[in-house]
């Protein structure tokens, strides 16, 4: 497994991996990596030729008062995991390598970048669709896989995917819970014992607003209050969002028999996780 | 020679030219080819295995109040060069095409694009820098070929192909003029008879500038002084901006020992023309 450091190191490494019309699968992450992400990994392997992985925190979609100097960091173990799944590539570029200057172009995904954690966290998804623009410029994957956990991030990928016509498939793997249903975070090592347990219940609530939805509940208002009960029932868990929206706009729905997401986030003690569900479209009785 | 019409068909045409290693060159233009154009054309073919060129309008790059409209449209002739001097293939795509849903992502450059043609169209980088973005991702050329005419243009996609990481190598080539000396250029054919006469005043007031810094002025401000009272001279031209900059940065220089980008842009009448000139770094006596 390679590890490059630089963006035309990487760009070289993925031309030769590329070569003989090879396919190549990225699978771009910030590293600190738990099932989830490795889950990708193995997607990829069965999907492509060769699989580069890139570990970048990248400080463009952090606010200033957000983690990004707390964000874990675990490189060496990063690299035996991926070295053990067959990685091919991997891109760790020091953040002076991607802004060796004052980096002032930026992709601007429009009113979509506003919506769900757009909403909360403003300039987040203008720091991840200029990053992974910049990933697929350097990479120039055929394929590149992101987990269902970001959904917000997944609508606004596949809207700049398709308005800056990038040549590549977005492949979206389901989330990986723990055996409990905590959807898997890096940020879950934030998390005392006591707020663990709290942290249960954002995946309670989707749990509970699914099991409306199956039981015939058709009122995205109705299961968005469920929803609000269900996270309002534990302790030290403040809500930060809680959505009913088209998955591809992430604009409200007013009813789910075409199909929804149902996301949420919320801070347990000074952790911000998130997690989400999408009911499939209803089909006619 | 072949026409592709959509993105997803000139995307695939692109894959095959650069099977094997091949090198692919674009020359993205908005039709109505000129000498300049085919200068563009030549240098891709000399340098390069295969060579595309873009015809598109592009309406995001003009505003409301522009010629978009009115912008020559001569694609036969357009083909007829293009097949001649042998080019393997060519991206026409409508309009339709290319925005099939609202395009709200755009490629943002920055402050940069708020300098010279940027200040007084605003809006205007914006639209070529998400164009050419989009060709890039559509065509993935190793080389791509711009005229040395749109200075501006070529320090706003200098920024964004550093910023953004493309994998492409901007080759700039020198201003074809007519024998006369004026700048070629599609919007000349707006020109009426006098018009034309009178828009030599721009290389004219540049030629007068350039042998003032020869002659050993080093002042930026006298430089664009003279630039100035050169315009004045000509009736019916209205200067919209004549500066003195550094080419990369487009930010104004005290004085031009270091090199200096001297650029103009006037109104002969209701057309919009503009022409340059790079001064050399001054050698030390």
């Amino acid at each position: 497994m390679r590890i490059c450091r630089t963006p035309a190191g990487m760009n070289a490494a993925c031309r030769d991996l590329r070569k003989g019309g090879r396919t190549l699968g990225l699978v771009p992450t910030m590293g600190a990596l738990h099932e989830g992400h490795m889950s990708l990994v193995t997607a990829a392997k069965t999907d492509c030729d060769a699989v580069a992985v890139s570990i970048f925190v990248n400080p463009a979609q952090f606010s200033p008062n957000e983690d990004y100097a707390a964000y874990p960091r675990t490189f060496e173990e990063d690299c035996r995991k991926l070295e053990q799944a067959g990685v091919d590539l991997v891109f760790a570029p020091a953040a002076e390598e991607m802004w060796p200057v004052v980096n002032t172009t930026f992709v601007e995904p429009g009113e979509i970048a506003t919506r769900l954690d757009g909403a909360s966290r403003p300039g987040h998804f203008r720091g991840v669709a200029t990053i992974v623009a910049r990933l697929f410029n350097i990479v120039q994957p055929d394929r590149a896989y992101f987990g269902q956990k970001d959904a917000a991030q997944i609508a606004v990928l596949r809207h700049i995917v398709r308005d800056l016509n990038f040549s590549v498939h977005l492949i979206v793997c389901p989330i990986v819970r723990e055996p409990d249903g905590l959807a898997m975070s890096s940020r879950n090592r934030y998390l005392s014992t006591p707020q663990r347990e709290r942290a249960l219940v954002l995946h309670q609530a989707l749990a509970a607003a699914e099991k409306l939805a199956t039981s015939g509940e058709l009122s995205a208002e109705v299961i968005r209050h469920r929803l609000q009960t269900s996270l309002a029932a534990a302790s030290d868990v403040r809500p930060d969002y809680v959505a009913v929206v088209d998955p591809d706009t992430l604009l409200p729905v007013q009813d789910v028999s075409a199909g929804a997401l149902v996301a949420v986030a919320a801070w347990v003690g000074t952790t911000r996780l998130i997690d989400n569900l999408v009911l499939p479209p209803r089909t006619k009785a």
